[in-house]
């Protein structure tokens, strides 16, 4: 079957099988190194598409598109491509709703994600793309069992290392599930058979001694860590460490910094781009070249039965008279909390759809430090340390490890009501803020702090929040109706996906939306 | 207090605190960049210091003696510096017990490593010196969620992702002990308020649904994974899976493969020098220069109440005649499985502890691919796939993610048993066995196969094993006596350390037996 043919098929029946998975076998994804043309087959001859945004979304359409034959053009807001992913370094300015700029003081080499900052193994879409932009990529760590779990309330407010609290959870839990095999309760449940077995992985697994129990001793200590470490020489004899009680560690809540790396979307392998997540997005950009037109404000999308016309105004000019773009189709990226501002003419599936969504709010903190004690003192390399202060997170450089000079880390990561509060602040306070917050966990801060950039979402002009937040209710009602093309025009991007937030989910809704438009554009074009 | 002095004051109380943790402080772990002259204060006028052996334990101990102004001569067997820390690389040859050789025909800038091949990120010594030598480092991937493990005996041969049998496993039991609260069967051993809290957190730790049930649902696929990922546009929706059944996991035996990524030391972060672990010792040799004598292969150590004198041969030259070194002091890092061959006149107790240690049988086989099918196909980037065939472990590079062209795993690290059986073979027909018990786990194996190299350690002509194994009651018996001074000479290497097989061993028997040669020296030098 040809390629295109296999397309027309499944893009035929929507909510089947894959268009994604059809893309992968094809070559989009990273099973197979992309080596063929492009996954659409040809463009109809002449037929154009425009694409507003140039985000994740919006550039492998374009890129797609172009490959196709598709004369592509993209309308870009910002003075750069990549959108939402963007990493901000020194020289950088950046200037939010109301008015306050920031300009970035890192240090040559160093760089902050605002935006997305991890790729699971498992998003195959964007990787590839990766792949074949020739970004580099390295581990991303999530988990660092010597990095901190911390409460105001728990433990007088001293952090701990994330290891200890792992082993003691799971260690007690191990120790009570034996005792209630060895005590018959479990009978009704478990053969006798699969006891044993059973009892034989939770000593393993738990970490427990040869009666079952969770107890100081070496066998618990080479899980959660010694009191001293073992060493060489006559001097190099161990220490053990005491366990926490399991009534201290459900109190402190702290293991609920454990499930995060555990999830799918946060398992390893993880990955970041090498210098920054911002540099697929530059990669993109550079590929597209010309055909992004940036700063171009779209204030208007008007469709009819011939094509689809966007008036824009450029931002770097004053007083500059609007002008239109025309094509064919459009592919529309912006995100819904931008587009429902923007008068267009689709009908109200699509209209009450984009107004259904509400966007999160967001705020991230880079803080840089004079040099990188938390390797150095804590012996923290990359990672994260969970609070329940509104910092939420302090997340570690997972690159140039052990390396001497200037550290720049993820001092906060808020979310909701938190991220409101700090945009009361002016972007000074809130990295004031986050400074003062985070010495409660390394003491270092305020000695060591150098300068710092706050990026709030919800008042960040491009995108007016971090990205669309669907309950099961509005998914249910709007979600297909957002998706479907209404007219000449498809929407695509997070917001048009079943992974929202993350990169992925702008990839694959980018391919689904360019298969029907391929479909339909091939249809429109046998009639003519 | 004086450096000196504070060395002086712990060195005198051996078995006591810390000689390591001292030096911690004085600046040689990674908690403050070493700046200051060197750790031992100065070396008695004139004395000199012979070190047998190249290997991380003898460098350490050369590189600091040096510094602090001893006369320090080194003399290795190899032609090279590292001992068992060493990578392979095209072009390489290597000679073992019998006569075998081997040439390495990996291509440029592949490598692998026969010795360690790991660095926790509390073995601050071995870190320190990456640090002092300039040996950059990057993350090694040990636990890999998208991974194998596999068992021949279990789901019909069919490898299952390390993410599903880790998911499941956790899941059930956090549903078998929900279970027990749900039922009161816990009341004598937890209280109320704390059975509350710990069913909170079996939910969420477990990944079970409202109901604290470990079933197929949205829950689970986010952690297990989905049978059809969730993607964007009228594609995307997800497809959940279905959880394994608590027998079939505990029968399967796989979930022997969860725990050793959680024990201390092979915890997250781990880290791997770039370029291969040898890497390291180069570092070492290039800074040490021309103290060491390579070719040197020691026949006898004798001393007396003015020194130690080695006898050896120069391995490069037939026929050369014997010659010796001669110094006040002698470390002796040669493993105790050679060092028991050569003749050396020490007291029945050293002897005897150097004759009572039994060293593992080890073997590794690198393998080469043309392509990385692993993450190509398998979408396994980094980590390790476990197996109850003779191989072991499939260990998936740590570095060049999703580059092209070939690539070289660790296709077997074998102890035992199955290291003597391997050994039977010829090293051609080892790579071949490893490859056609890899082909169970990767189909792609034979046909992507392209070269291979296969280490046995037992015969190593320079290491005759892997490591010194101690039982608690060799150790009992033992250990002091091989680690404290015999008149002029004091061993040192993981065989002398708490931390056996690491080279965080070697790095801390050195520091604590130069730690008590010095006192000795100045002792001695204050007499004359």
């Amino acid at each position: 079957m040809k390629r295109r043919n296999l397309l027309r098929m499944i893009g035929m029946t929507a909510g089947s099988a894959a268009m994604y998975q059809a893309m992968s076998s094809l070559g989009l994804a990273s099973e197979s190194p992309y080596k063929g043309p492009n996954p659409l087959g040809e463009a109809p001859k002449g037929a154009s598409v425009l694409v507003l945004g140039s985000g994740i979304a919006g550039m492998v359409a374009a890129y797609e598109l172009r490959n196709a034959g598709y004369k592509v053009q993209v309308l870009e807001y910002n003075a750069r491509a990549g959108g939402r992913n963007w990493s901000l370094r020194g020289g950088d300015n950046y200037t939010e709703l109301g008015g306050f700029t920031q300009r970035c003081q890192f240090d040559p080499g160093l760089y902050f994600n605002p935006g997305p900052w991890r790729l699971p193994y498992h998003h195959r879409g964007i990787l590839s793309y990766c792949k074949k932009l020739g970004v580099p990529l390295e581990a991303f760590n999530q988990v660092n069992h010597n990095a901190y779990l911390h409460s105001e309330k728990a433990f007088g407010g001293k952090p701990q290392r994330f290891r200890t609290i792992k082993a003691d959870y799971q260690g007690h839990v191990s120790e009570l599930l034996a005792k209630v095999i060895q005590t018959r309760k479990l009978d009704e449940q478990v053969s006798r058979e699969d006891q044993e077995k059973l009892l034989d992985s939770l000593r393993q697994w738990g970490a427990l001694d040869r009666n079952y129990a969770y107890v100081k001793g070496e066998t618990s200590s080479l899980r959660r860590g010694f009191a001293k470490d073992p060493g060489g020489g006559l001097t190099g004899r161990p220490v053990q460490s005491e366990p926490i009680a399991l009534k201290d560690v459900l109190d402190s809540e702290l293991w609920m910094g454990i499930p995060p790396g555990e999830d799918y979307e946060r398992q390893t392998t993880l990955f970041q781009p090498v210098g920054g997540m911002g540099r697929i997005g530059e990669a993109f950009g550079r590929d597209l070249g010309p055909l992004i037109r940036y700063n171009a404000k779209v204030v208007d999308i008007r469709q009819d039965d011939h094509g689809v016309t966007a008036t824009f105004e450029d931002t770097s000019k004053s007083d500059s008279p609007r002008q239109t773009a025309t094509a064919d189709w459009c592919v529309c990226t912006i995100p819904l909390s931008v587009l429902g501002q923007i008068p267009m003419n689709v009908g109200s599936q699509m209209a009450d759809a984009i107004a259904a969504l509400p966007y999160a709010s967001s705020v991230k903190v880079g803080l840089q430090f004079k040099r990188r004690f938390w390797e150095e003192d804590d012996e923290i390399y990359g990672g994260i340390s969970y609070t329940d202060l509104p910092i939420r997170n302090i997340s570690y450089p997972s690159c140039d490890y052990q390396s001497s000079g200037k550290g720049v880390l993820l001092g906060a990561y808020m979310w909701g009501l938190d991220a409101m509060e700090f945009t009361s602040m002016s972007p000074e306070q809130r990295v004031s803020k986050a400074v003062e917050y985070g010495s409660q966990i390394h003491p270092q801060y305020p000695g060591e702090f150098d300068n710092g950039i706050a990026i709030a979402w919800h008042r960040s002009p491009f995108a007016l929040g971090c990205f669309g937040t669907w309950s099961e209710e509005d998914r249910e009602k709007h979600y297909d109706n957002l998706c479907r093309f209404d007219g000449r025009i498809v929407l695509a991007g997070e917001h048009a996906s079943y992974v929202p937030a993350w990169q992925e989910g702008s990839v694959t809704s980018a391919l689904d939306a360019i298969g029907r438009l391929q479909l339909r554009a091939q249809a429109a074009g046998s009639q003519t």
